[in-house]
């Protein structure tokens, strides 16, 4: 067996771990998890701001090192062809990789106002207007592959982008986000998914608490 | 022959116009640009912020449409794979993505301190701190590969990082970032290459003038 380990840090805040855990999970690759501290300045930064640092996700496979989440998707895509984690139609493809690079770039305003925290729950939550634009576009975003593909995840069949949108549904969830109906009914079936109730589980008992949230840039 | 478009939107100043349309000229797909004003909100969003937009850049070949930077260098490598945009070799292929994934997602200081400006030179231009951790970071990544894969690019030959990478490449000779030889050495060849000689000349001729880059958030 191959000699593979998954860096990732807090269950409960790290959402760049999430992504890359679950597509881990999904492409049924065997792995182990190295988990680094909160506290580590490097994991901080990737926490309180917007990006993924180079430290987590981080996938070590034998020789091969990828530490970029969407580049994890391509990399376990190739080594994992039977788990389908972009769709197998050329067009659909494309789709899939678009919406993925537009969580993996974009909504700095939802990430910033709205941080994963899956230990709280903020019934009435106020949204600031960036934010509230950064939810209506994943809502489109969300609709319109549903509507194309007939669900029940958003490119039919389980895929990397349920992954890279899965803390988003988190957030949605801790933030009182009210959804249409049809939407919700795709979140809840996201935080149904085994790998989400496995994760977050395990964030529960998480003892590490971060004190200030703040986006400082 | 094929119906294909790629949106973009201005030359002097949309960083993710440049890569979208050097990795689709480095692929050798031809295509016709459709130009999108700057005073367009969504692109407007676009430049002064930090992410690409849905609108630039977008690539439209027959009936895909793909409006991600990474997913159409994706998908120009799977439709044009002896341009290889990718690298052929697995482990290469996984660092090549890694990089770009984290041009495609961090170096947030960066692109707002020093944002792309082809017509303008600031010599003597004071870089602040965390720019200067981000540029660091860049001095690294291109120091790395150039001596892993023996140059005269990132990967050897060249690949989608050289188009990631491009802009960066701009902004240092626009803010007058002072880089060791051998590195500068590298930003001079992508200055060099016919495309990038191209788009700056066709850069230097926009007559569209954005008064405020300051990033908002």
């Amino acid at each position: 067996m191959a000699n593979t380990t998954l860096t990732i840090s807090s269950r409960n805040y790290s959402s760049w771990s999430l992504r890359g855990w679950l597509l881990t999970k999904f492409s049924g690759l065997p792995f182990e998890e190295i988990v680094v501290p909160v506290d580590d300045p490097a994991t901080r930064a990737e926490l309180l701001l917007l990006s993924p640092s180079i430290l987590v996700p981080c996938l070590a496979h034998d020789d091969v090192k990828v530490w970029d989440t969407l580049a994890i998707a391509e990399y376990l895509n190739e080594v994992k062809p039977k788990a389908a984690l972009l769709p197998q139609e050329v067009r659909a493809r494309a789709h899939c990789r678009s919406i993925c690079g537009e969580m993996h770039s974009g909504f700095a305003s939802l990430r910033s106002a709205l941080p994963m925290n899956l230990k709280a729950h903020f019934p009435g939550f106020k949204v600031w207007a960036r934010a509230q634009s950064d939810i209506e576009r994943i809502v489109t975003i969300w609709r319109e592959c549903l509507k194309e593909y007939g669900g029940p995840f958003l490119f039919g069949e389980r895929t990397a982008a349920d992954a890279m949108y899965a803390p988003v549904v988190t957030r949605f969830v801790t933030y009182d986000v009210q959804l249409d109906p049809h939407i919700a009914e795709y979140g809840e079936r996201i935080m149904a998914l085994p790998e989400m109730r496995e994760w977050i589980a395990l964030a529960r008992q998480e003892v590490e608490e971060i004190d200030e949230l703040d986006v400082e840039f």
